[in-house]
């Protein structure tokens, strides 16, 4: 717990797997974590989490079943709890998210296999 | 609570203050903000609140008690609660904050004039 800096691109250079979320940071029943989204994710919704995304690099279409929002590098956006949603890119994006500690990836559609708690990365 | 997307460049654009916190985003009981730093912040501890601090342009560094870290762009610290901390930033820094909603950003040291629980941005 000790307060120490994290480097971002340094952590997002220690891995290369798209949909596997990696915790770099944890704060008041939080994490954040760093993701690279490649192709077409699952949908589902997360009934008790609100989640935010953060671009990093690249760009991802976020779907919702009404309409598509385009995401870009710089740009943020929060999901709130309850609404379904599947991220989708085109070419590799590089994310940031913040949600609650243990926020499963793959929210109420858990039988994916990339369901995905995160796990911690070591720099 | 419409979900739409957040330029973070466009917001940090529409304000010029310095130690006066910006909220973009709500989730989960917590407020992502935005910040400019410059100059020497006052010493504090939050009793009930982890605090993060993503350079998004410039540097700061984060002084603690018994040590001072730069916390350069595209890096994150975490500091926990009952920490003190002062940000202090010889030249104009960018900073976004994630926080429980309602924290203020002089913790303890609430006399001084630059407290502020953030106010929220319209772009």
């Amino acid at each position: 717990m000790d307060e120490q800096p994290v480097n971002i691109a340094t952590a997002l250079a220690s891995f290369d797997e798209h949909w596997s979320p990696k915790i770099i940071a944890a704060l008041n029943g939080q994490h954040v974590k760093l993701a690279k989204f490649q192709g077409e994710f699952v949908w589902h919704a997360h009934h008790d989490a609100d989640e935010l995304f953060l671009v990093l690099e690249g760009e991802f279409t976020m779907e919702f079943r009404d309409r598509a929002v385009p995401v870009r590098k710089g740009e943020l956006i929060v999901v709130h709890r309850g609404i379904e949603h599947r991220p989708v890119a085109a070419q590799e994006c590089s994310v940031l998210l913040f949600e609650p500690a243990g926020t499963v990836s793959t929210g109420d559609a858990s039988n994916d296999d990339r369901s995905s708690e995160g796990e911690w990365i070591s720099e």
